[in-house]
This record gives C-alpha cells, structure tokens and sequence, in this order.
C-alpha cells in the first residue's frame, strides 16, 4: 500500500511544480471531463485523500469549497495541513486492516459496508485516474504532462 | 496485488462494452494526449500488461502494431488470447517478490534493474492514469465515462 502512496505524492509535488510554469489562467479555466480544471483536480485530489482516511478514523470529514482554495500556493498549503494525518495512518497499515468494515452511507441514503483495503485502493486509484485527465489537458495546452511511470522513483528497492 | 487486477479487468470489460455504443470512427479518431485514440489506448493497456508479465517471466515481449488490432472485436479477442497467462502470473503473486530484480535496458542502451513490485505497480497504475484520459474523450463525445471507483465491485469482502 505504501508505494503507492509514495508513487502520487511524488507525482503530486511534480504536477505542482508543472503548475508553476504554467499561467493561472489556464489551471483555472473550465475543461470538458473530471472536475473541471487543473487546480479544481488538485483540489478534490487532496481533497478526497483526505477525507476517506479521516473517515475510516471516525474523524470529521474536510468540507470546504473549492472557492476557498482557487490558487496553487493555497493548494500547496492544504496539502501541507493535511499530510502529517495521512502519512501517519498510511505508515501504520497493515495487512489485518484489508477486511476491516467501514459501515457508510451511499447517497441515496442507504446503507453500505466497504473493506478498509478497498477504500485504500479506491484513494489510490481515484489520484491516478484524475491525473490521466490533467496529462489529457496538459498537452491541450501545449506542453508535455508529468511522467505517469511508477517505475524510476526508487519506490522499492530490489535485492541483489 | 490481485484487487488491483481484477479491477483494471472489471473497469476494461465495462470499457469494451462502453465502445460498443459509440460509431467506430470516434473509436478511431486521432485525440490530443495519451497515446492518440479510443482503441489504441485500449490495445497499448492490452501490450503493456502483457508485456511486462511476459518480460519478468523471461518470454518473447509482444511487439505486433496497433494496426494489425484496429477494432474492438479484435483488442478484444487479443485480451483474451493474453489473459490466462497474465491472470495465472497475478494469482501466483506472493510477497517474497516484491524486491525481486529485474534487469532491464534503458532506451539509450544503459541498463537498470527494477523491483517486481515496482513493474507489478507500473503495469496496475499504467491502465488507470490511461483510462483517465479515456474519460476525457468520452465527455468531449458527449458521453459518460465508465465509473473508475475500486469500491462498489465486490473486490474485498469486509469482515463481519
């Protein structure tokens, strides 16, 4: 589970520092599929990641608007904010946690009960989907996306 | 490693499906980004996972073009071909390999060596950051994209 995380952490600070070079015009303005924009998807990726794992603790759940954060410096920072909590419940995975229940709520009210491992990888996923999108609308732009390769970061190290 | 497959497998049949909806030439049509169209997304994710099973197995890689598989009947058929190895190989995975090396070659010819479990996580996150782009284009055709959520499929079963 690790990995992965670390795999869209390191992801996530290169599409920041992308983001910088690129004028803010053009990470506010509206696109067709996603959430609507590069800082928007930012946003509801840090956003998301979050609030599953604060879920899963039974710890309220992060609900402002996107309006209160529509730079990437106040991205940054919420990110920032949030990282210790994550980073702290992610190190302390274990494989006993995969099948723990999470009783939820769907939206129609009713209920539902999701595996703690497949929220886990529902948050990992869900950052590598809406990435696929922001590399759609980078080169929409004109310029060339954040690698996508999980290989070359130097997640695992191979014995020898 | 295992839920993370069957939900590329789940998420690539309700693509194939999808697809059968939408007239073969949007299917083909060039798009900005990823690697330029519907169904050559959907082959490239078909080569890629193959391919990399093939490679850490020591077998002969795929190396057919996308031209020889231009439509969905045919990516289909060759998923097919291709799945009982890869699915056996996925089955079979256990957590001593994970820091297994595997020796490889950059393009410019130097040589590096990854970790099965990087390559495992490359091929996983490959099909997903892809099937993001494939969101885009489906709402730039008008059309709802197949859902990308790992929870609501019946991968983990919670315990009781």
């Amino acid at each position: 589970m690790q990995p992965f995380f670390r795999y869209n952490w390191i992801v996530r600070e290169q599409w920041y520092a992308w983001c910088e070079e690129v004028p803010e015009e053009e990470l506010l303005k509206a696109r067709t599929g996603g959430v609507g924009s590069i800082l928007k998807t930012l946003f509801h990726i840090v956003d998301v990641e979050y609030s599953w794992i604060m879920f899963m603790q039974d710890q309220p759940d992060f609900e402002d608007p996107f309006d209160m954060y529509a730079s990437l410096e106040q991205i940054r920072a919420l990110d920032r904010r949030f990282r210790p909590d994550v980073e702290a419940f992610v190190t302390a995975w274990e494989p006993s946690m995969e099948t723990r229940p999470l009783p939820s709520e769907r939206p129609d009210g009713t209920s539902e009960v999701h595996a703690w491992g497949e929220v886990m990888r529902h948050v990992i996923a869900h950052e590598i989907h809406h990435v696929g999108q922001l590399s759609v609308w980078a080169r929409e732009i004109g310029r060339a996306p954040v690698s996508a390769n999980v290989i070359r970061k130097g997640l695992i190290v191979p014995s020898t």
